[in-house]
């Protein structure tokens, strides 16, 4: 009989414990540390939480731990572990115990970057990475803040500011940057910020918060800023903080683990930690690769985690069954998508600068079409830009912006990336026409004539 | 100085004759003779014309006539191409004229099926294959008809008959198959049969229709059907023919040009008639090749029909210039995507039949999912059918039908069919993961998934 012992019981954890759970024979213990209060949630549904659109935390629970317990998981919860002996194979807990393992599967998540500003620690300044987190935020909804300010205009900071101005509170964006979603080419962000000015955000870019003000009680009640515009203080009762996530990853790097980009664990394509026997990680917490550069890249998202958690669940059983593992996860190609009001959002593979980075001589071109043959009613407007390698004519990246059935089509790139495609073969692709969904060409097919075009000019 | 006569001014001609007017020097001739009214237009768009969605034919009409002539085109316009003679290199026509070719573009487009029953020449009988008869059947309209009749159950027969919904128009649909839109698969088709019912449609099945009846001025009264319901008449002041179509290749078999599928013109992948020097075809009036399985198929869809265009042009003009080609169309993977009201229908790749008559050993899994993450409001039915060949485990087709933002998902499967991939490899994909886009699998993975899990079973 063996144990196996996972740390962490979101995404990652839970999809490796219960597929393990699935194919172990029953003599085969799976334990589940979460220092938590939940499982298997879906942290990126918080911002529709706090919109209203989704009733309450459970909703965001795909599976609890009362659920977990009945499948035979060994689900302990509230605990956390504190230190890990790889060599002699435990994990010790905030409970004093240590519990021996045969295999080791780290899912810890990641943990939203908190500035070290004055006054960062005041009453009414949150994150956004847990359900705890998400119910911190509804709760501080009951005292009908005035006015929000987020901190940050990544996916997390964008979708916090919808739901702020769902609420009908008034909400401003501060964001370093010159544009908001700085993951986009700078023609695409910009209709982002027309669009979010558009719906009443004050958005500050090119500004950085210097300090937190608090009241009397310690709670936030205003953000001091200096940018472009000079010095300035934003009127607060609420404050997010959207400033992206790192690794958690601090019990792997204390035992000797090996971290990279943003903290991220360094595995293989089994997700087996690099350089010690006997650990997987998986999810939030490790660092993959880039499918097209195979460079390294912290993408902390429910998809690749659960996608992750699969991989491990697969390699550990095989491990521990002596039977040829059948999974490995190749990777990915940084394809995120999101929405602002009406405005659907996506992008897929490299943007200009990290193809650049990456030693490509990139093309990179931006069409305006339509979403639907354009003597179709109510036709939305669509920008595509794409990225393509001047040598080899390789589709790189692909980024959209617009209204409905917009943000989807990066799918078929996303695909075309990943099968090294050239944006010749994109042209001739077979892709779904028909006069509601698209014009004879399909956006990304626009695109794609469009970076032929230039590479033969 | 060199002549290039295009037959036909559609989609496939007219993209030819205007990629040709672009890249040729000016000494060159480009020839247009178009029997009709019309050029460059859109056939696609006549349901929704019907419909009253789209104002009137000017609106289907990408490039006028005058347009064309503008950018140096001749284009003759009704005059038709009665004999072609590829050895004295001469096309006649009806006009008695005969032009002497360089470079002949074959262009006719499809004809509908019209059934050899006894009063299907009555007045009110109509097809709907080119703008001007969609103008006849928007003049119908003017005449009030209480009861219209479909004869066909395929993509226009469906598209036709929300149109006559939308009008608030009695609609019977009489289809031989015991489902509708029969290039679907049955659990498909039934929910396409669902939805038409629900919209008040009388779908009349394995029903053949057996005459029509016509009054004293020969105007349609009604459709005789026979079927398991035994023979009936259905009324009818309109009836619409949406029986499919072939190639309108007469012409070109009326010359020894070799024909194949549905009367498609055989071509090589330059889209060169084959056997016969200085001749091209493309568009609705070819042939052409399903990736996957390499065999002939006749698909007369505006998207194919501008790809194929455009290699004419480029192939012409090499020719003509002796310079080196740089297209060929590479084939089609049957991609196709309607709607039916809130409905969105699509498909790509082998059904299980096709797959089996291709040689392959089919697998296929149909999964229910939704199309966004299930705890976010109106999350809408998806259902998702799979097929993938067990020895090579390569997904060989997807099938889709659903609410919003369910038919353009065949796009990825249609990128993935075309690169060769795995169901395994589906599983593997990055595709776009959010909230109100998608669960953490995308419906292609959750299907996919079901397809890795029916194979190693």
């Amino acid at each position: 009989m063996a144990r196996v012992v996972v740390v962490g019981g979101d995404a990652a954890g839970m999809t490796a414990a219960a597929a393990l759970r699935r194919r172990l024979p029953r003599e085969h213990e799976v334990v589940v540390l979460e220092r938590g209060e939940w499982t298997s949630y879906s942290a990126c549904g918080i911002p529709y939480w706090v919109a209203g659109e989704v009733g309450d935390a459970e909703d965001l629970v795909a599976r609890s731990p009362a659920e977990h317990l009945e499948h035979g998981i060994d689900l302990r919860m509230g605990v956390e572990a504190v230190a890990l002996d790889v060599d002699a194979r435990t994990v010790t807990t905030d409970t004093g115990e240590h519990i021996a393992y045969d295999a080791l599967v780290l899912a810890m998540g990641a943990e939203p970057v908190r500035p070290r500003l004055p006054g960062v620690d005041g009453a009414g300044i949150l994150g956004v990475q847990t359900l705890g987190d998400g119910q911190r935020v509804i709760d501080a909804l009951e005292d009908k803040p005035e006015h929000v300010v987020v901190v940050g205009s990544g996916y997390i900071g964008l979708e916090m500011a919808e739901a702020f101005v769902i609420r009908g509170i008034a909400t401003a964006v501060v964001e370093r940057s010159p544009l908001p979603l700085s993951m986009l080419e700078t023609p695409l962000s910009q209709k982002v910020a027309t669009a979010m000015r558009g719906r009443g955000i004050e958005l500050r870019t090119e500004t950085e918060v210097s300090s937190f003000e608090l009241d009397a009680e310690g709670h936030v009640r205003g953000v001091r800023t200096s940018g472009s515009g000079g010095e300035d203080v934003l009127p607060a009762d609420l404050v997010v903080l959207g400033l992206g996530v790192r690794a958690r990853s601090a019990l792997a790097s204390a035992a000797g683990l090996p971290t990279g980009v943003k903290g991220g664990i360094v595995t293989d394509v089994r997700q087996r930690v690099a350089g010690v026997d006997g650990v997987w990680a998986a999810g939030d917490c490790v660092e993959t690769r880039d499918r097209t550069t195979g460079l390294p890249v912290h993408l902390p998202l429910g998809t690749h985690a659960n996608k992750q958690g699969m991989v491990v669940a697969d390699d550990v059983a095989a491990t521990l069954l002596g039977e040829p593992p059948r999974l490995t996860f190749p990777g990915v190609v940084q394809t995120a998508i999101t929405k602002f009001c009406a405005l659907e959002i996506s992008r897929t593979g490299l943007g200009e600068q990290q193809a650049r980075d990456a030693g490509h001589d990139p093309v990179v071109v931006s069409i305006e079409t339509s979403d639907r043959a354009g003597y179709m009613p109510d036709a939305g407007a669509l920008t595509v830009l794409m990225v393509a390698d001047r040598a080899t004519r390789r589709l790189l990246g692909v980024q959209v912006v617009g209204t409905e059935n917009a943000g989807l089509r990066v799918d078929a790139a996303a695909t075309a990336i990943t099968a090294e495609m050239t944006v010749d073969d994109v042209v001739m692709l077979d892709l779904a026409y028909a006069p509601p969904f698209a014009s004879v060409w399909s956006p990304i097919q626009v695109a794609a004539r469009a970076a032929v075009r230039a590479l033969n000019a």
